[in-house]
């Protein structure tokens, strides 16, 4: 694997083509915006979506993609709600046998599909993997230590790609689970509200560490339910992440909930925002398909009450803690 | 179980007596410190180890142990170096089947032991049950949300115990398995040093998360090998308790971490501390285990390398990062 495209010039994308030119591979990075490919291209920083971090001088951006037909494989960054209209632009791209890395986040709102799942539709018979773990674009960009997991279900497939891209500072895990690497990513937007609604509403260290813990029990519930493996989800791309999103009101789910737990209303969040944080919607869909499947996910359920059902903070909260005494299995 | 012993004042001892009061029951709190005493029956706040919070005008506090004989359950809160010593002297006062709760976290150095292995040498026949989980003692003092593992073997004394001091605030969740959990009390204060380096090293977020992921592996190979049980690792006693002292520098070993990874050596650390953190003399104790039993442990192996063997810090960190690809799981 020489050439690897990307597709999707904001920050993680940017982050990952600059991981490609590092492990010494050649890497064309598609975007939308043309002030992003000229900006790559001709002083060597994305302004827009990953300002102050120095680009590799090899790293390629492009506005054409007919420019990722020269890929041996194509990392797929579009966010989880375009994926399937920018996987079906770039279907015409991919020569014979060239694989689709999935290295987005979500589930489809619309569908309730992994994206796996969509480009099973869109690029059919692609082989398929996925890029996920605990990822500060910024971090990753810099060069400072990053590990992720890199699940293919053809082993064979996976080894190439980690001997494509892999080194001290990227280092990928190799798991044969697309659909347990995943779950994660998705999932924790929805305990990243609940953990801000912790912090926020000064429920103290100990509360958050327990929701996170019960959290990971519910990204393990649902993640089987969709086939996933609970070793793949106890690693970096399930509670690695979890750990990460969770960690500091960075992240935008996070803060949304830190929001609420100070007594702002949804509406007046909501309002105040210009981009929306993913597990708002990811919480109305993880809600439906809980119930439908009878899942008990107790915490993303609340969240779910608290965004969409105008349900009171302090009675979620309370029953939360009401529930009945139970084993921890 | 009507009344409760606790052995130990110090925070987490006084944090325990005052859940045990709210929960209704009758607490008999057991301090060596007569200062201790005074402060708890006269004022009732613990001055010395849990200052600024007003304690239950019900908790009695006590030097006597012979005041023990009247519980039905004693927690056994002493530190893990001074469990043996401190069992010894209270083995008297246990009444027929009353049974020992291991409130303290940390493997016994001189044999290598966990605690509940102690007791069963020093307390034969009494029936043990575990506590543990992420309590910053403070928090559960007063009276903030806090959740647990309560392990025991019988479960029908699991009950009795749960029924004598769940409340809302304060959630026991039910195991079987006292081993597991024991282990990540135990093994998070090397993880907490670690972590600590990361930070103090200025290694990033996303370093820190795969840290603490690939920390949570190592804490179930050690684990499995003593006879631990997975899920109960994963749980609030294993994972939980390892993201609360990772969380931030308020724990002692991540501020050791820290200040390791500013660059300061191991005895200018050392020599400015009265109190030594516990993960110090864990990680000798784990790495000469995991050797001796050929468990791979990377990253508590590292921590006792730096800490005991005055291995650089920057050779540690470059050999971990350029250790082989591998699979995950």
């Amino acid at each position: 694997l020489k050439t690897i495209g990307i597709i999707g010039g904001g920050a993680w994308g940017t982050a990952l083509a600059n991981v490609v030119v590092r492990a010494g591979r050649r890497a064309v990075l598609w975007a939308r915006e043309g002030e992003v490919v000229a900006a790559i291209n001709e002083f060597h920083e994305n302004k827009p979506f990953l300002p102050g971090v120095r680009l590799e001088a090899g790293l390629h951006a492009t506005a054409d993609m007919a420019e990722l037909e020269a890929a041996d494989a194509i990392l797929m960054v579009a966010p989880a709600q375009h994926m399937r209209a920018i996987a079906l632009l770039a279907a015409p791209y991919f020569r014979p046998g060239v694989p689709a890395v999935i290295c987005a986040k979500g589930i489809e709102q619309t569908t309730g599909s992994l994206l796996s799942e969509v480009l099973a539709e869109v690029l059919p018979g692609k082989p398929i993997a996925v890029i996920s773990g605990p990822t500060f674009a910024d971090e990753t960009a810099k060069g400072l230590p990053t590990a992720v997991t890199l699940a293919c279900p053809s082993e064979g497939l996976a080894a190439q790609l980690v001997a494509a891209i892999g080194q001290p500072t990227f280092r990928p895990y190799i798991s044969t689970d697309i659909i347990g690497a995943q779950i994660g990513g998705a999932v924790k937007n929805v305990l990243a509200i609940a953990s801000g609604i912790v912090v926020g509403r000064g429920l103290g260290e100990n509360a958050k560490a327990a929701l996170i813990t019960r959290g990971l029990a519910e990204i393990l519930r649902f993640g089987r339910y969709k086939g996933g493996q609970t070793e793949t989800m106890m690693g970096l791309s399930g509670l690695g992440d979890l750990i990460l999103t969770c960690g500091g009101p960075q992240s935008r789910n996070m803060a949304l909930g830190m929001a609420l737990g100070r007594g702002k209303s949804v509406d007046e969040v909501m309002s105040g925002r210009t981009s929306v944080a993913e597990g708002f919607y990811t919480a109305e869909v993880l809600a439906r398909l809980a119930t439908e499947a009878k899942l008990d996910l107790p915490i993303c359920q609340a969240v779910a009450q608290v965004l969409h059902k105008d349900a009171s903070l302090d009675q979620v909260i309370e029953g939360l803690l009401n529930r009945p005494f139970t084993s921890e299995a």
